[in-house]
């Protein structure tokens, strides 16, 4: 059972001007756990301001109230508020480094090495940052209206893959029942998440699982400059194209190889299990998480896959 | 609230021998059903079998007890058994037409138009039939244990597209958090329904995408016998290949059709939000839910699709 500290309630309780700030390239979870922090803090009175320094990606459009996140901190500041940091826990995270706050607030489920925050609350154990604000509202008894629950919700269901990663708890699966009741819609949730492909992204997804190719318990694909021409699409459009050739039962590591210039390639790669693709990334000098890094690698695409091949086989010790 | 009928209840108590039947090509809700209620019913002292005409899917081979299900009638019948039919209604659906039973029990939540059945429990706004499973265990009182809470999680995962279809209410995500209490693991269930594709299975996934053709927001894609003799595949292989194509955001509908022999097509339907397709099932003599259905087109595939989009069309009156 989380337990919010009681310092960081009553700065919630006592303050009056907020700014909530998502770190950059914000997800599904710091967009959701901003919003709603916000919309909560409105209705008891105070001013709070949400921020992120990057746009909001068009699948997290339809969450109520992101429309209202700034982009430029001139109008956020106006107010002298009291910084929360939400879903990360530095301001260089946030991309807001060089101000000054008079006081600071963080609320974060990543481990961590910075030691930011006049009062911080870091809970490695939340499957997402959207847990921690819903018990925050409950212990300050706001009322969690609908537009709030949607937020949460959204918040929640994309930080554990929408009850599929191993983040599940049942917990998480209680949370989002209560929800639900007080108005989260979670179909319509999942499917403005996951069923909004664009017809590019969906054409330049075939191309790229048409080159599919399998060594050893390696899938790899690749999206070359001729496919974006050809669909419109963009580099946005290529994000989590791993998943399907990772879902074989054979395959342990999924790669994808995106064409960045003439002999150049991003790759992003996702493992199974305990294969740790981290550990595979920083040979070619990128990095990330254990199912979840990347990395660049500048040579033909046949000897691009060559390396990575021989870098993964390395890796584990094959 | 669901409410268990107090005869079938008493059926299960007053009985000895059981004949649990799962439909003619199984789905998850179909044999983790089956497969609860025989663990349950022999943990409670009686004898109990599970039947299924068609094999196990191989994505559902890591269900604790899905080893014991009988394809064949002789071992099932020795001992007098009351007939259970679960996720289906009619024995024609279970493929055991010809056969006579002493005393049968029907537990489905499919709209329906059979009367098969002495003891007759069609719910239809269940989840998943795995939902009236447990609620029947709960209310004889039987312990359920980590494999029975495997299956159950199992079967309302599948149907529910794990907590995202229209389907999903806080009482099916309190339920999946009960069983979670009772050991089902969330993302080892998610990882082996969903990331143990066979490489055939992912050939003919990619060649019936390679067919993909939008008429409106219709989604068609086809399964063909050459690719099932090319890749090795089976019909169980192509459950769910609907789900990318309705993932484009401007479909509405996405349909497989596979052929059944010269001429016939099996069509499995999957819509988004308010457009029924059981309704456009019906008009093909076929049926199923809201936001799945399925029925069978005799003609060849050009005239199948036309007619398809056609019914597509007049049903939604455009």
């Amino acid at each position: 059972m989380m337990k919010v500290p009681k310092k960081v309630l009553s700065a919630l309780r006592d303050e009056e001007s907020f700014l909530v700030a998502a770190h950059i390239n914000p997800d599904g979870d710091a967009i959701g756990s901003a919003v709603a922090l916000c919309l909560a803090l409105e209705s008891a009175g105070k001013k709070a301001v949400a921020y992120s320094r990057d746009p909001v990606p068009s699948h997290y459009t339809f969450l109520p109230g992101q429309e209202k996140i700034l982009s430029g901190l001139e109008d956020a500041l106006k107010d002298d508020p009291v910084l929360v940091l939400v879903d990360c826990n530095s301001p260089g995270r946030a991309g807001i480094r060089d101000l000054h706050f008079r006081r600071s607030i963080v609320m974060d489920h990543h481990a961590t090495e910075s030691d930011f925050g006049d009062l911080r609350w870091i809970d490695r154990s939340a499957a997402a940052c959207g847990m921690m604000v819903y018990e925050v509202l409950k212990s300050l008894g706001i009322e969690i209206t609908k537009a709030i629950a949607t937020n949460l919700y959204a918040a929640i269901a994309v930080d554990t893959g929408t009850f599929r990663y191993s983040n599940t708890t049942a917990g998480v699966l209680r949370t989002g029942a209560e929800l639900i009741d007080l108005g989260a819609q979670p179909a319509l949730i999942a499917e403005r998440l996951y069923e909004t492909w664009s017809m590019k992204r969906f054409r330049i997804f075939m191309m790229s699982l048409n080159t599919l190719e399998i060594k050893d318990d390696v899938a790899m694909t690749h999206v070359s400059e001729t496919m974006f021409r050809k669909t419109g699409a963009g580099a946005e459009d290529t994000e989590n194209f791993a998943n399907l050739p990772r879902s074989i039962e054979s395959v342990k590591v999924a790669a994808v190889f995106r064409e960045v210039g003439r002999g150049a390639w991003k790759v992003s790669l996702r493992s199974k299990g305990e294969v740790d693709v981290s550990k595979v990334a920083e040979r070619f000098g990128g990095g990330g998480h254990r199912n979840a890094a990347g990395c660049r690698i500048e040579a033909d695409l046949k000897s691009a896959k060559k390396a990575l091949v021989g870098a993964i086989r390395r890796s584990h010790g094959r």
